[in-house]
């Protein structure tokens, strides 16, 4: 079935938004908060009709189980999204020319933005939200698995469009089927920007097929390099947190670096990472001395695939390094451009460290835990790109408008 | 043959340009203009070469043709480069966040950008020096009737990178063949950046094959709508400066909507264009209008193909159309969302248009021929943008870098 009179119908949808005002735009997003409350019975009826049929041992089981509880914290973060500054209207650039032409560079929505996700109906509200917050239309492609509950959802975003008078169009859900990814793949002309979200496989698959325009996000390999002059208390700290606050997210920890002068604090540095059993893959310098101050079971000497691997799990790489140098030819080797962070009390290195690695985010003496759209600042996140067109690390509502240029003038012309 | 081993050395060579300051990137860019204008004589007779394989009559053959004149246009445009303000480092958010840590986002290069372009020599130099004042390697894929004086060229710019201590790949220079393109369509993980400049149908090729970020210049199909209320005078010299200031680009306009209610001035709109000996497509009531107030032999019927045109010749179509909204819906299925006018003197109308028309640049009271990245001062332009990732309309400097988040700290965690 070829699916573009629905891409056409969303375009067509799309065209509606840019005359909404932000304060309509957020009465609709508190409505779909309201509805989605007074609808947690039905969408939790359809969800169990999905969680039937995944195994409950699957780990993507809590990843598309819905709870109240749940629904709650959707609804809350759709209030939050509404709560937030519009990204439409920024005059990003603002001249009079000398022949008298008032020129400016304003944001504007994209139109419509294809979402590509996997069975995580939470991102069905929060995709919409954010889409429609920054005056977009949206075309979601979600999981099969999450497909009773991902119509669910969608029908009750589309009975408050159509409660406000607007298309139901400016939200759609295609077929959850490969067919539907094959098309929007290819939906020139009708789709404007399009954000894959979910496994590496998935990602690389849209890179390689997509004709129209895509933000890749995806996959972090992080580094950490503990620097000669690193501070022994703040570092201990530092890995720890960006290892083990969250093992199954993309800013995580995967790999130690170490200044072969600090090898003696490398047990202090480690410690506690005890706590989370945390397993070490280590070369044999780091091995050497970390051996009999690192529980022997969660010791392993690292293997050439230790290195370059996003473990998403209690698993962390420690390889020694000669000096800074050794360190950035290490993460420009095994790095994927996502978020790199260096412990140092030399300013120096910091800012060499800052300039020389190729990384979405680079942090001096924080951990890679902080890329996240939230801490940064921006209110909300869509995803974290890891490609350098458009947007790089953390996307908020910002970084899912483009701009047009508005030329004024009186009858100027050009020479 | 695998042009891989090209693209690692490229992006190798891309790695010292971070560290390169904007004084030393002027005096490269100076350098090289200086050996443009010592080796002229070098330039011209392999450029001779080039042209000794070309149809003189063939439309290409002026382009392709390079003279002691253009090579002093070509250097003196390198120095404007150079004079420009740099695009590096510009701080574009910074905070300092609740819990202290200071998170900056500061403009850096690419890495390394791939421009494929077709049979002019002028390019090679043009496309260099904007990667290279933006701290860029180049991976270049120039036309293959052009490629004994691109090979000059490349020369002479590789000899400058040397004498500066530089490494050649700095600019790369591929093989003139489709095996080039292929691979460069496909250099993941080397080239960050792809641009293609050219005909419809390469950057079509592109499009559907590359699966590499790409920015999209291309088609300009503009329009200029005569309103209700616009004023003869202005309309009449913002028409002829569209249609017939330069013909061959993409900025000229293709389609003059007029309002059923000004047909009677339409022979005046258009009596400038007789001049140029502009051939019109007109629909029925702009046929009747236009008479026997216009020449005979330059009055067409327009028919289906008329419309959606880009002529890039002294061809022009005219739609009469009974409101605004007629000519924003004719605009939306004919446009190529490149730059759009209107002449109006209906402030309501001129919001209405530049919020509803979607295109890279909207015009009121204004030829779209202004489209222009100098004219727009951005100081000088690689290109302009046909999609809205990115970048949009004229593209400078700026446009051709991406950012990354730096984040300092003391050792803050995230809880």
């Amino acid at each position: 079935m070829s699916l573009t009179p629905i891409f056409a119908a969303v375009q067509e949808a799309s065209r509606q938004l840019p005359a909404l005002s932000d304060a309509r735009i957020n009465q609709v997003l508190e409505a779909v908060a309201d509805a989605a409350l007074a609808q947690t019975e039905h969408i939790l009826s359809e969800n169990r009709k999905d969680l039937a049929r995944m195994d409950p041992a699957n780990p993507k089981y809590d990843r598309l189980k819905l709870t109240e509880e749940r629904l709650k914290g959707i609804a809350s973060d759709m209030r939050n999204v509404a709560s937030l500054p519009s990204p439409l209207g920024r005059v990003l650039k603002d001249n009079v020319l000398p022949n008298g032409l008032h020129i400016r560079r304003v944001s504007v929505p994209f139109g419509v933005i294809g979402i590509i996700y996997e069975a995580r109906p939470n991102v069905t509200f929060d995709v919409f939200s954010l889409c429609l917050k920054s005056g977009n239309a949206c075309v979601l492609k979600g999981g099969s698995d999450a497909d009773c509950s991902n119509r669910a959802i969608i029908g009750i975003i589309r009975q408050v469009l159509e409660a406000f008078g607007l298309s139901p169009h400016v939200a759609e859900l295609l077929p959850a089927d490969r067919e539907s990814t094959a098309q929007l793949l290819h939906a020139e002309g009708y789709v404007d920007l399009l954000i894959p979200r979910g496994s590496g496989e998935l990602i690389r698959f849209v890179r390689q097929n997509a004709s129209i325009p895509v933000i890749e996000t995806g996959a972090g390999i992080c580094h950490t390099f503990f620097d000669r002059t690193g501070d022994l208390k703040k570092g201990a700290a530092i890995v720890n947190n960006a290892k083990t606050r969250r093992v199954s997210v993309c800013n995580a920890l995967d790999c130690l670096l170490v200044d072969k002068e600090r090898l003696p604090d490398l047990p202090a540095l480690c410690a506690p990472l005890q706590q989370s059993h945390v397993l070490i893959y280590a070369d044999e310098q780091a091995q050497a001395a970390l051996n009999g101050h690192y529980p022997a079971d969660l010791l392993l000497p690292s293997v050439p695939e230790s290195y370059g691997t996003e473990f998403l799990d209690y698993k962390m790489a420690v390889k020694t390094v000669g000096s800074l140098e050794e360190a950035l030819a290490h993460i420009r080797r095994y790095g994927s451009k996502h978020s790199e962070s260096i412990v140092t009390e030399d300013s120096g290195h910091a800012a060499r460290f800052c300039r020389d690695v190729d990384a979405a985010c680079v942090y001096v003496n924080a951990p890679t835990s902080f890329t996240d759209g939230a801490q940064f600042g921006l209110g909300a996140e869509i995803g974290i790109s890891t490609q350098k067109l458009h947007a790089r690390g953390p996307m908020g509502l910002e970084e899912i408008t483009t701009y047009k240029w508005v030329i004024e003038g009186n009858g100027q012309i050009r020479k």
